[in-house]
């Protein structure tokens, strides 16, 4: 027992030094990036958001127009033990067959990851069930989560861990060259919890964080909302103490992001916010660090009911508009091409003196 | 005189044959796409638009996953006599700047365009200057448009010429090989054209269509709705005939974009809508033939005031919410990598079969 408490210390120590490691955004570099995008020939501005991520790209890294074609999406895996109430449209047999497509790449977000030039990193960080495979990274902290409309999913130790092995992929992927990141996930089950998060993290009652995941009927989605208030009101999460809240009511691949995107701002690299269980991960992490929210850049509004609530609480306004609700990393690696579009219009567009072109 | 009307008369006659060579969007093609859409590895409709656009590329070109990898931005440049009003934050020398520049490759769109693998092909369809360069297309129909606040923009005879320029291109381009469009354009004023087009055509009143343009301010802005007021009285446009109108108070790079829409249409080839002004061609091209509106995808959301209710009138939503405001084919060109994403989807990813994946 009292190992089991060292260890413990020793795995809160260590995150709460990656924290410690964030930098804060430079706020100079970005003054030069949006100044030498003022000189570009266009309407100061008109470009929009491009500028704007182009700006954030220099606060975070501290260079001008930094070098980001090596880039990861991380797919974290994890099963979810609330499955047993029936929460979900699919059964959860469905986490490890689908790992087993990600990593024979017919899954959506390795055609997507493809056409990006990402590659896919996936992890059982908490599959309930036994996986080989070469290309499979495996860190399996639980398996399976415990059902949290009765206990806690996890313990706090194990929570801790999952973020531990998110940071430690982080830190790996950098070594590898890896600069820019995006969060994935796969888990059956996992808008519950992440509903959950939302709920005691940002407020939401559970009628508006709970949505219709895999494909649920609305009078599914109503036990869903039972089942989520059950466990709030079974575990009593304290919503000030983050990790005990994701211990509770989240998941084994959810602490996996808040690893990844912790890991990622620590190594000031920009980490690509995916749908609503990435974006759930991503409260947490600015929970535990208010200014790791400034290495974050926001992907696709999902469909899935709470998104735009939770990107609003956040202040990431999500840029791509596509009714999608897939998760795995989908909507986040789209969004690498317009990170790219942004550092190459800085790079490549005429300035008004060079063209010629006259100023407004 | 007599041959003016026959010139008039041939050139309606050929673009009335175009409007008659569209065909009926392919509802068993599209049918098709979505039921193979539905045994790939995810939840059904959980790609949203992307699965949608694939269904659509399907309906339009009658083939399963058409090959469009050769693809052009067609950006059509001309001046407005409009601006003697004093309506843009540019003096008009800007539009043969703009487009010596993108004919030297140092604009937005030519960036945009080189990493979606697309070309840039730029007409000089009514600029007000002598321009020359070898990538030029030159087809010029006016020297800048007439100020449409004391007289109609163009004649019948020189929009239904800057039309028919319009379609010859796409011909051309579908020719050496184009199988998918993207509009552009280049004109200082012609946000003023596409707010008439807007208030005439989509019946919205000039105070929601006129924006700020390249940025002018609110006094100025209040200034240019009062200019569209005075052409829309001055010059009487009859809405039900959108010819009329787009002579009276549109502008010949807009006429060449309407032309581009029915081209592409007529050949079945997605076209892909850029911002306010390429919208306000497409809404005449609807207009001209409402069966074209199948071949058009939408692209962004632009910060033009105006543009969001003209896209809610063509029930086109836009998929990118950039706050881009710079037109060129800035934002269409962008759209075509959601628009490849959707078509590798479709081909690479596996399906619940192949992949040994259990259905919900």
């Amino acid at each position: 027992m009292l190992r089991e408490i060292d260890r413990n210390r020793e795995g809160e120590r260590k995150l709460h030094e990656v924290i410690k490691r964030i930098e804060p955004f430079d706020e100079g570099a970005a003054e030069l990036a949006r100044r030498h995008s003022d000189n570009l020939t266009k309407p100061p501005g008109s470009l929009g958001k491009l500028e704007e991520i182009a700006a954030q790209l220099a606060g975070m890294t501290g260079e001008l127009w930094p070098e980001l074609s090596r880039r990861a999406v991380i797919v974290m895996a994890g099963d979810h033990g609330v499955c047993e109430e029936g929460v979900s449209a699919f059964p959860p047999s469905v986490t490890p067959q689908m790992v087993l497509n990600f990593l024979n790449g017919g899954a959506a977000v390795n055609v997507l990851a493809r056409q990006a030039g990402a590659d896919v990193i996936c992890v059982d960080i908490g599959v309930a069930a036994e996986l080989e495979h070469p290309g499979l990274e495996p860190r399996k902290i639980v398996f399976g989560t415990r059902n949290m409309a009765k206990e806690p999913a996890m313990t706090r130790e194990e929570a801790v861990a999952a973020i531990n092995v998110g940071i430690a992929i982080a830190e790996e992927q950098y070594t590898r060259g890896v600069r820019m990141f995006a969060t994935g996930e796969m888990g059956i089950g996992n808008t519950t919890a992440s509903a959950a998060l939302a709920s005691v993290l940002a407020g939401l009652a559970p009628e508006a964080s709970v949505g219709r995941g895999t494909g649920i009927n609305e009078e599914t989605r109503q036990h869903k909302v039972m089942v989520v208030k059950r466990a709030i009101d079974v575990n009593r999460p304290n919503p000030k103490d983050p990790i005990d809240v994701l211990a509770k009511v989240g998941g084994a691949e959810i602490a996996g992001l808040v690893g990844v995107i912790l890991g990622a701002a620590a190594l000031r690299c920009p980490v690509v916010i995916d749908g609503f269980i990435s974006s759930a991960a991503a409260l947490v992490a600015s929970k535990l660090s208010p200014m790791a929210a400034a290495y974050m850049i926001a992907s696709h509004l999902s469909n899935e009911q709470g998104h735009r609530k939770l990107m609003d609480v956040l202040g990431l306004p999500p840029v791509l508009h596509l009714d999608m609700r897939l998760g795995e990393g989908t909507g986040a690696v789209l969004a690498f091409h317009l990170i790219d579009a942004s550092l190459r219009l800085m790079r490549e567009m005429a300035t008004f003196d060079s063209a010629g072109v006259s100023r407004g």
